[in-house]
Formats: structure tokens, C-alpha cells, sequence
């Protein structure tokens, strides 16, 4: 496996917007940072499953970069089910792996040995997930929690609460809490689109401590996953803008530009 | 109407970005700059119709020292129709206006004298409009061709052809070549939505001299006026990148970013 480099100079920029190294033990909750790479009209990639390579061989390594002062890292199931990604952490002097954690209410992944989240932590190259359900202890299925349980990951139970589409999801407040219970001071949540569209919902902007967005000069066109929040909507029924960041910096970096900003005062 | 700053430092920035001070005279069309704002969400306004404000102070500084550098500023005629704007140059030291163009093919716009577009032309303040209508000269109401043309203005017919939504539009290329018959050398093309998106179209690639883009740290939320071109695909219906920048720079800009570069190599 191929390992990246990153610039001190380049982790430097970042610094004030990482977890800190010590962590403050007065926080309930782990510290939570929200990144993700687009397209100029804001896809992630070309159509939903489509691996679109959007940014630069300098973003990627900063991707590692932000996985290594991380202690997990989160993804929504459909991101796990369309890319089968490694969900580790590749740059070069990491000295530990952040544990994957998955998005998965629903339990629509089905663990495999062939899984590559699961080949890299059999090979010590990473941690194996632990996958956020809503389905009871009682129903889980056996070969999966063997499975699971054979690599070192495991399932945590949370509770679900009807979302407005008529489908079962989670309150982003149980999903930190319970990733505090498992110890994990901190946690970077990389995608995909639907996850991080809720994650921009003014009602959990106070649960996001730091945000970084790679952009890339391009773009992908219509029908692509696009990170847009849900419309929000004043009391006379007026739009109005959903988010906006503070504390903003704008970093050119190669073709791209990195943004930094937070999304609560 | 007060005035805008804009320093010298930034127009250094921009300067090989804009039009040449003499232009070449070997060229059959004018240089066109593409030039707009956007959320992080690709988002031109919370709605068709909404005047958003998005960016900073400094980009609206910026964005009239554009116009002081190009002969023409072109808008869609919805653009015109919702904000009424004033499609003047108000920065300090401006020495002329540009030619506002409207992109009218079905002549949607009935001028009248309360339009601040003709307001600012009976004080002075800025050049009355060349509508491009794909109407017959014949047809034209003549209460209208007269209102234009006492405040400098008039009527330029444009053939159409039958765009993919059933509706007349024209070709870009028939776009510019008659403003270069009005000896118009260069033209800033500013909005909206619909114009925009059209221009990004790889057919149009070639006309557009120079790209700025400003973004501003705010998502708007789903339902703005969007930027992003028609959907691309190649030869086996996949889906592939419209449009990518080269030359590329980005200029943080107060809280926004500056991004320029060009649509062909």
C-alpha cells in the first residue's frame, strides 16, 4: 500500500482547526469535524455510486493527514456500499489507525471477508468498523457479528426516530453520544451527501466544531450527489440561507482550494 | 449614489485576468469574462427572483471595477425583470460606462421609464441597453423601440434556433458576433442562472476568454438558482465533467474567495 505525505507547512494551516491533542475531558461529546471535497457546483461526484476523482494528488494526502489527528472517522453506509473504501489512514508516520465508524439504521451492509474495510484491519493496516444500527440486539444477524467481532469491530445499537421522508434515522446528538461512550474523543465525518446534508441542518450545527471543504475547478453538471442542505425557512414561510461559516480561511492548495470555518459562533 | 473603492493591489490580481487595454484587432468577437457569486451550494439566490445578498463588501467593489473594464455587461432578461438593476459602473474613476446587453428572445421586457436601467441613463450615470430579441423588426411595438432609443438604447435582432427545452434561444456564437458588429470588444457576461449555465456548455467553451468566480461561505439550501451546466455524458451514456478550469488561481477576498481561470487550454 502506497503511503502519502503531507507538509508540515500544510498541517500548520490546519492546526487551530483540529481536535486538540490533549483532550479537555470537560466535554460531553467528542470534538466533530465535517469534511468533504466538491465539484464548483458542489457534487460529490457524478452520480450516486460513480467514484469521481475530484481533487488533486495534495488533497488526498490531507484527507490521510486529517484520518491521523482523528480517533474515527464516519461515513454513511451508502458510501461504504458504493466504494468499498479502505477507511484508513495512509499517510506516511501514522502511528495510529482512526476506527471506522458506519451509518448503517437500516443494516443494509452485509460484512464480507471481502470488504476492503476488513482486509486492511485483518492485514493491520487499520481498525475494523463499529456500525451504528437501529435494529435490535436481538435481531442482529449472527454470521455478521461473528464476523464483525472476529476483526474487532462490533455493533452499537442507537435509537431512530422517524425522519421527514417517512424513513427511520438517527439523531445526530445519539449518534455522538454514543460514539463518547466508546471513548472516541474525536471524530472526522467524511460523507456521503446525505449525511452530510443533515449534519448542515441548523439543528446540529452546535454538535460541529470545526469544518473543512476541499473544492476543485471543475464542474460535474447536473444529476451529480450534491452536498445542499434542506431548505430553511423563515416564519413568514421565506427562504433564507441554511448555513454560513465563521472564522473563515481559504487555503489555495494546488488546483484546489481548502476552506475553514465553523458553523456555530 | 455612492461610490465604490476598489485598490490598486486587487486589480493587480485580476489584470492578466481582463480584457486587453488595446485590443488586437485581429480577433472576430469580443474577449468575454464569465463572471458571477455563488454559495457553497452553487446557489446564484435563495429563488428565482430573490436578490440574495451573498458576498462581501469587496466583491461588490470588485465586480463594478470589472464592469469599468469591459466595453459591455450582459444579463438574461429575467435577471433584469427581478432585480431592476441599475447595470451601471459605480466604482471611483470610472471614465466610462459599459453598454448594458439584454438577452431577450422572446422580448419579455416592456421598457419603461421608471427602470433604473433607463433612470441611470438620463442622469448620466450609465448607457442605455442593446436587447437582443430573436422578434422581427417589424414586430417590434414601437412605443418600446421609441423609449429605447431616446435614452441611447435600441433593438438588435438575433436569429434563433429551437433549444432542448422546446423554447427559441440563441446560439452564443450569433451572441457575440453582433456585439462585435456594435464594435463591442469586450463583454462581461454576469447572469443569471439560465445564461450562465448555457455559456458552460463545452459547445461555448472557446468563446469565453477568462472565468471569475466569486464563493462565498454560506450554504443557501436546496431550491436556489443554480449554477451547474446540463449533464454531459460520453459515447457509452456515462456521465463525465462539463467543464474544468486550467490557469487556475484563487484569491481570498475578506470572507470570500476569488477564483479565475479559463474554459479552453
Amino acid at each position: 500500500m502506497s503511503e502519502l505525505s503531507f507538509p508540515a507547512s500544510s498541517a500548520a494551516m490546519l492546526e487551530s482547526r483540529l481536535p486538540p491533542t490533549t483532550p479537555s475531558g470537560a466535554s460531553s461529546r467528542p470534538f466533530v469535524t465535517l469534511t468533504f471535497a466538491t465539484s464548483l457546483d458542489s457534487s460529490l461526484s457524478l452520480a450516486p455510486g460513480v467514484r469521481t476523482r475530484l481533487s488533486g494528488p495534495d488533497s488526498k494526502a490531507m484527507t490521510h493527514y486529517l484520518r491521523s489527528q482523528h480517533a474515527a472517522i464516519l461515513v454513511g453506509v451508502s458510501t461504504l456500499l458504493a466504494d468499498s473504501p479502505a477507511l484508513n489512514c495512509r499517510i506516511v508516520g501514522a502511528t495510529s489507525q482512526p476506527r471506522p465508524i458506519i451509518i448503517d439504521p437500516h443494516l443494509r451492509w452485509v460484512p464480507s471477508h471481502a470488504d476492503k474495510v476488513l482486509e486492511v484491519a485483518r492485514l493491520g493496516n487499520g481498525l475494523a468498523p463499529f456500525v451504528l444500527t437501529g435494529v435490535g440486539v436481538q435481531s442482529l444477524p449472527a454470521a455478521s457479528v461473528a464476523l464483525l467481532k472476529q476483526h474487532g469491530g462490533k455493533y452499537i445499537h442507537v435509537p431512530t426516530i422517524l425522519g421527514p421522508n417517512g424513513r427511520m434515522r438517527f439523531d445526530w446528538h445519539d449518534v455522538f453520544e454514543a460514539l463518547f461512550r466508546e471513548d472516541l474523543s474525536s471524530v472526522m465525518v467524511e460523507g456521503g451527501g446525505q449525511i452530510i446534508n443533515s449534519l448542515l441542518d441548523p439543528h446540529f450545527h452546535n454538535l460541529v466544531d470545526s469544518v473543512i471543504v476541499t473544492i476543485a475547478p471543475t464542474w460535474l453538471g447536473q444529476g451529480g450527489v450534491v452536498v445542499s442542505p434542506e431548505r430553511l425557512q423563515d416564519t413568514a414561510g421565506v427562504p433564507i440561507p441554511v448555513a454560513r461559516l465563521s472564522n473563515v480561511s481559504w487555503h489555495p492548495f494546488g488546483e484546489d482550494v481548502v476552506l475553514c470555518g465553523k458553523l456555530h459562533g
